[in-house]
Formats: C-alpha cells, sequence, structure tokens
C-alpha cells in the first residue's frame, strides 16, 4: 500500500557490498574501528561530521549525567519485565526504553524546544530576560508545564545541573542556551507562583545545542543513556533478580475500591 | 503476589538522597559527569570496576563494529514505526531493539557461551583444536546453528572480524578466545560441510572475553550499539522520511495464496 | 522516589486471595468464565459494567473492521521482527502494536475527540452542519490533518464504513456521531478543498460512542484488534516466513545518498 | 541484504483493492463485518476456518481465564510506562505484552508441547500415566521447571482449573488433553518430591487442544487476552493513576548493597 509520496526509500547513513561498509562516507573496517570511541560514531552516525572536542566532552557529559539515577519506575519495569521474560534480554530493555515519555525523560526535547524558540526571539532584538519571561508566559497560559524544571527529589538545584553547566564552560561550548536556561529559571516564580529548580533534563539541551547537537535528535539523549543503564540492571537482575521483589513490595498497601461479589471472606 | 523468595529489592548500582546521586560507589555529579566517557561508563556500570584502556578500546572497536550496517531488518522495523507514531520516539527504537534476537544479533552471547566452553575444555587438558571439534560436533548432533558463523553478504571473512581482532592485539587483550575463535572456523568444513566464515558476531566475543567483559552482559552490546545508530536513522526518517516507501516496496512483488470471494475481480 | 502526590496505588478493578479472583465485583470462576464471551469481558474490564446487546454488537463490529488489512507497515515491522527473535514472540507482537501511533491506527481516538467536542457545540444550540464547519475550520487553522478522513488506497468511501454504518442502525445504536462524522465529510471539501471520504478511522468513534463506549479508550480498539491479527501473522510466520523476503524486497531500489570514501567501487 | 532463501514475500491470510478487502477468503465487509464475533474473527484469522460452537466457548472460557489477575508485574510496569509517557497508549501496552514471557504468562505454550508429547507416546502405544511419567522424568533429568503446575497464590489448585475443565466438558470438547494434564499433575509429586497442583497456564492448552485449536498459536492467548485487560488498566490509569504510587512503594523497603563515596551522608 502506497502512504505518503515517496516510493523509493533514501538513506545517507550507510551502504554496503560484500567487500566493506561504508558509514557516513567512511570505510567502516578501515578508518572507524578501532580509531573512534563509541561517543565520536554516534555524533558521525547523528550529523555525518566528525566530533570534535567539544561537542564530544559536553555529549559524554550528558550522557553520564542522565544514565542512571536507582530503581526508578522504567528500571523497575524494566527488571520486572525481564524476571518474566529471561529469555528476551532485548524485550526488558525495550520495556525500559518506553518509559522514556513526555513526562520522565523526555524533557529534554521539550526544554531544548523552549529554548530554541527563546533564542530565536532574541536574534529578533529581544532581551534574554524578556524573551524567557514572555515564553514562559504563552506556556503558562496555555497550561502546559514548564519542561525541564521541578524535581521530585532534588529540591535545590538538580545537583548534575551544575556539573553540566561546569563541563560546558571548561570544554569551550557556547553558553548562550545556559544563559537562556538561567532565565527562564529566574522568571519561573513570577509567572507560576512556584520556584522551581532548573533539573538535569533542561541542563542537557541547554549545554548540548551550544556545543552545535541537533535539536530533533536531543530525545535520544535519554534514550541512549539509559539503555546503557538499563543493561547494567538486566546483568544485576540475572546475578541477584529483585524484579519480582519490586512488584511484591508494590503491592503491600493496595487499595481495592470496586466492589465483592456475595459471600467473598476479606 | 509473592513471586519467587525474595521479597526485599537489592541493588549495588546506586542510590541518592536529595543532595548526591552514588553510582557504584562514585558521586555522579563530583566524580563522573566531565570525568568519564560514556563507554567508561557503561563498564563502571556492568562491572563495578573502572575501565583500563584495553577493555575500553576493545568495547568501543565492538560497539562501532555492530552499530550500524544500513536498512536492515531492524532498521525498517523501526522507521516504519516512528512513520506510524512519530510522537513517541521511544516505541520507534524500541521496536528496533525488539530485532536484537537469537537470529540476527543475538548470536554475539551465544558465541561467547560457545568460547567459554571451549575454554574451560582447554582448562581441563584439551588442546584448543580437539575442543573446538568437539563442541561443534555436540552442537551439529542437537541440530544447533554455529552462532557467528556464516553472513547473508559477507561470504568471505566479514571484513569487521579482521578489524577487531587487530585491535585486540594492539590493546593487549587476552588473546584466547580469537584463537578459539579461529580453531572454531577452521573445523566447521568437516563438520557441517559448509565453509561457514567468522562473522562479527563471533568476532565481538572473541576480542570481548579477553578483555575481561563479563560473559552475561553480550547481549547488550549490539542492543546498546544498534541504539544509537536507531537514533540516527530517527532522526533522518524525520527529516527525509523512507518508512512508508520501505513499507510500499517491501510489498510490491507479494503474493497472496489464499482464496477468493465468489465474483471478486483479480 | 516519590512522583506526584499518591503514595498508595489503587484499583477498582481487581482484587484476589488464594481461594478466589474477584473481577469488576464479580468471581472470575463462577460468575466469568464460561458465560461471558471475550468481547463482553472486555467490555465489563473497561467500563465496570454488564455489555448489552447494542454495545457488543457495535463492538464486535469495530474489533473485526480494524484487526486487519494484509501486510501494512506494522505487520511487517512484527513479521521482520519475529524472523529476527522468533524466541519471543511477545516481542514481535509489541513491535506490531508500536506502530499503533498517531499517523496510522491511533486517528480512531483523535477522530472521537473531534465528534465528541462537536457533539458538545451541538448541545449549546448549534447546528450540527455549523458545528462541524466551525471545527474542521479551527483544525485548517491550526494545520492539523482532520483525523479519519482520506486513505491512500480506498479513494470512494472505505467499504468498511458502510458495513460499520449498517451494524449501528441494525443494533439500535444512538446515530448522533455517525451524523457528525458525515457532517464533518461534507463539509471537508469547502474547506480543505479537497474530498476527504470518511475512512475505517472515523467510522469507529462514529459507531462506538452512540453505543455508550468510553471515549478515552478508543485507542485500545485498534490495539486490541491487531494484536489478534498479529498472533495470526505470527503463526503463519512460523509456518512460511516471510519478514526477512519483506526486507530484502523493501531494499531492491534503495538509493544511498550519502558519500563513498577513496577508492569504493560501487 | 537477502536473508534465508526466500524472497518473495507470500501470505494467505489477506488481499485488497480499493473496493474490497479479502479476509481467510471472505469479503470483510459483507460477510464478516456485523456477522461475527471477534472470538470468531480470531479463530478464522488464525486457522483459515470457520470458529464451531466447541472452539469458540473454549477459546472465550481461556480468554476470560487469563485476562486479568489485579496488580501482576507486567500489570505494573504496564502503568508505570503510560505514567511516564501518557503520549503513547501504544508503548505503554506494549511494554506490558512484553512481560508475557517464559517465566510468567509463556507457561501456555510450553505445557502444549509436553502435552502434545504426552499424546504422541500415547499414540504409540503407551499408557496416559506411563507417558505422562516418562515426560516429567525427562524434564526433570534435564532440570527444567514442570510448565503449568504450581503458583505463588493458589496453593490448592487454581480456582481456574476447574471452570475451564467445566467449559469444556460442557463445549462437548475432546477431554483427552485434560486427562494427560491431570495425570502429570498426578506423577509430579513421586518424581519432584513437591505437590504442584495445575494452574490456569496448563488447563489453558489442555482445554484448547482438546478443542482443535492450532498448538504454535497457544502463546498468542495469554498476549490477546492480556492487552484486552492493559487496555482496561491504562483507561483506569488515565481516570485515577497509580504508576508512580507503584514504584514508589516499590522502593519503600530498597536495599542498596554497593559502596558510598568518602564523607556521603547515610
Amino acid at each position: 500500500m502506497k502512504i505518503g509520496r515517496e516510493t523509493i526509500p533514501k538513506t545517507a547513513i550507510s551502504t554496503s557490498d560484500a567487500d566493506a561498509i561504508v558509514v557516513r562516507g567512511k570505510d567502516l573496517c578501515r578508518e572507524l574501528i578501532g580509531q573512534t570511541s563509541f561517543s565520536d560514531y554516534f555524533l558521525l552516525l547523528l550529523t555525518g561530521q566528525p566530533a570534535n572536542e567539544t561537542r564530544r566532552r559536553v555529549l559524554d557529559a550528558t550522557l553520564v549525567a542522565i544514565a542512571e539515577h536507582g530503581l526508578v519506575p522504567s528500571v523497575q519495569a524494566s527488571r520486572m519485565t525481564y524476571a518474566a521474560a529471561p529469555e528476551a534480554l532485548q524485550g526488558a530493555v525495550a520495556a525500559g526504553i518506553l518509559g522514556c515519555g513526555s513526562v520522565i525523560l523526555g524533557a529534554s526535547q521539550n526544554a531544548g524546544v523552549l529554548f530554541d524558540d527563546i533564542a530565536r526571539q532574541v536574534d529578533e532584538g529581544k532581551s534574554v530576560k524578556q524573551a524567557a519571561f514572555d515564553a514562559v508566559t504563552v506556556m503558562r497560559h496555555e497550561r502546559k508545564p514548564i519542561p525541564g524544571y521541578g524535581h521530585p527529589l532534588h529540591k535545590a538545584r538538580d545537583p548534575r545541573v551544575e556539573a553540566l553547566f561546569r563541563v560546558a564552560r571548561e570544554a569551550g561550548a557556547d553558553l548562550r542556551f545556559v544563559e537562556i536556561a538561567d532565565a527562564v529559571e529566574a522568571v519561573i516564580p513570577e509567572i507560576i507562583g512556584k520556584d522551581l529548580k532548573l533539573n538535569v533534563s533542561a541542563a542537557i539541551p541547554a549545554v548540548l545545542l551550544g556545543a552545535g547537537f541537533p535539536l530533533n535528535a536531543l530525545r535520544g539523549i535519554p534514550i541512549l543513556a539509559r539503555t546503557a543503564s538499563l543493561i547494567a540492571h538486566m546483568l544485576e537482575e540475572s546475578e541477584q533478580p529483585c524484579g519480582f521483589a519490586l512488584s511484591y513490595q508494590a503491592t503491600q498497601h493496595l487499595e481495592y475500591t470496586g466492589d465483592f461479589p456475595p459471600g467473598y471472606k476479606r
């Protein structure tokens, strides 16, 4: 069935024949394997351009920052899935990745879109402060949450924020989006009425956009980072299982709010 | 519901409070962000031990080797899924990861188990050649495929194999499992009757086991590597879609082998 | 970690002890198994209310209408996944379900929201025609596609539409949303400039909302229906594989638009 | 890339043109929508044959029996995923389905294979009792669990077992596999040394195989059934969320067994 206009698939990422595999114009076996770190290769795959020092350092910092935060919901979902289906590691990792959504780990992308929008308003002549104020006001009117601000555990600024900003400075990244992220934090109390501090999901686009990382790939950062951590959790689960213990604990204080059939002993 | 014996979940990977996140005994913000590459962090997450130069180089080489090979089936599945559900990048990546199974990308783990088994027979006194011969003979009797040998496209040795072996030598890894992998290749024609050459899925455990990578985490290598590549494909799909073009082409020569209702015009 | 306000999980769907399983207030083994069809049970699970004849007939008709349409993209993704990972049927079905997204099968839910919105405008005094005109005009201004109108294959009205409307009439469902769906079709040419006919994704909410099916569960209809069909495709795939043949065909006319390394023979 | 021998995809399930959709030789719009229940349609899709009364009743009973059992691990995983990614209902359902694995819900298929194997031994002349004894003894030697026997909650026979057997008798199904399932239960204490009672996962193949349901589609039963229940849980989650409350409770008694950095206050 023909859906959409295109009928000929096209890709610029890779081609191959029996003798060679070409990735982004390079010979995989002669020019990449053994000569490129995984982080650099990810940048090459994404952008078609070789990594530079600034971009690599900032990317590594963000992947390290977001990969692991203990038995968060998506890790629990993944460990429960692995306990139930140990024949399919890929399925357990997939279940964990499916929890990288708009509420929990997808905020990086949305915060990036917000910062990009503010940057464009600044390019058109507004001050950073004014542009931030206007953008947050619009979101408030549309009753949208401000993505990347506030954290259930870290009520002061999430400690990962400062660590990422430090790396961006030391690596020589453009700090323009860091400034924007700070400006958004500063205007939130007046507009929202709550003091929501920058969290890691806003810090990630703030540093990555300044290092030239593509806006539309931001959501890939938590997905790639979490995959590494999920694999570590699955290795631990295979050696010291806790998936079923988690589900047992989860329902220890469960309330059933429905009806009972006649004669059911509670 | 209590399933299994454990009721208290345990983990050694991470803990946190409002001020700090601890990962594998390190303070994430003070000791890891900005000081550790993503590959090193993956090794730390997996093993609890800091990476060393040999292990990092071999790991990076395997991740680079397996991440991308064009529009293979799992990438096609992922791009079709993204075209149908662009609101959920995580779902499209998950669909691609679900294709890292026993037939296509899971062979790394199975080949690792085979090599580990041969290594133990060698420890008990057999020659490498004899142990390889015996192990392949058993698999032949059980009608199991030899995981990591033979490739649909690369009929001579998959060019990634030599590249990975070269990195292992240069990085100073233990070459014992490389020797075993070669020995298996050498005995296959006599036992199987076909000349199946080492492919990348066997080369990966051959070099990683010699660098001290945990056997039970081998299946994580293609999963992590492919996640990076899938994110790049999804970025391309968002800019230059081909998911529906792939599905259109796929059915251009479809044969319907069922019945038709009376009066249906073919 | 505490996310959100609730700390005590609550559910009204099911509870159990060693002797009995209670579902929606009924004893599963005494009152449901053997006495309830799967469709009726689905309605009970969803709504907490026993099915009635109208709702069951309309529900069955929609599930039958949307379950199967040949080797559509999500079925292809699922068959490719199963071919690569035959150890995990659940993973292949999951991959297929992940393609029930906003573009392809999720339109039912969105069309339902549109019809519900029009119905509320009618309740406030507008004519159906005027409310449909106003709602489509708003979507046009927001550059949103009209969900459930137009089909890549069925350029005249999708034949499933009339079949579903007939069932709704015969089953005695409220036809109010059918009228609204017709009204939207009628105003589209004037506003959009193209003659987009009702497709099955708009017909499903048109008949289900009139039978009292919950608006927020509409997206579950294609998911449940497709799961049945995906299981049939996986059974066929296990007996007569075509997953890899589909991926082979899909790339027969692939265009590689990237660079080549020096010396690469094309 | 050509993987495997086949290059032309074939299917007997469905074909279509602009005017009609053919499923299993029937015109979908004229012969199926409005005339077939979803359960019957599932049987038609799977087998290519119209349903009969016995098969339909037994199928409905098994789907109803296995669909829902409260907040089991896969439902928890699904609700946590939906809470984190509410934009993608399909992803949350997929996460729940991924928990239909070899340990939890996949036992139906494995029990079916065991019963089928015993039936073939009986066809070759053994008594049911002897064949059951021999088959369980082999599994014991191979240290495999007996699929479908024992339950974490229902220590006496799972109450769903008797309900399913009653339906099979009343619906006129062949009771041969019920007899085999009973025989396996009877020999377990002597061979295994524990009194493991039949659970629902063994009862499902016991009744379905006797109704002519295809052995290789057994694993589809819990997948289809659970999908219905997952959709109901997602509707409840959207109205009365508990996904994050479950993950909060799950870690209330978590033990961190790793190291702490110097100076970390516990």
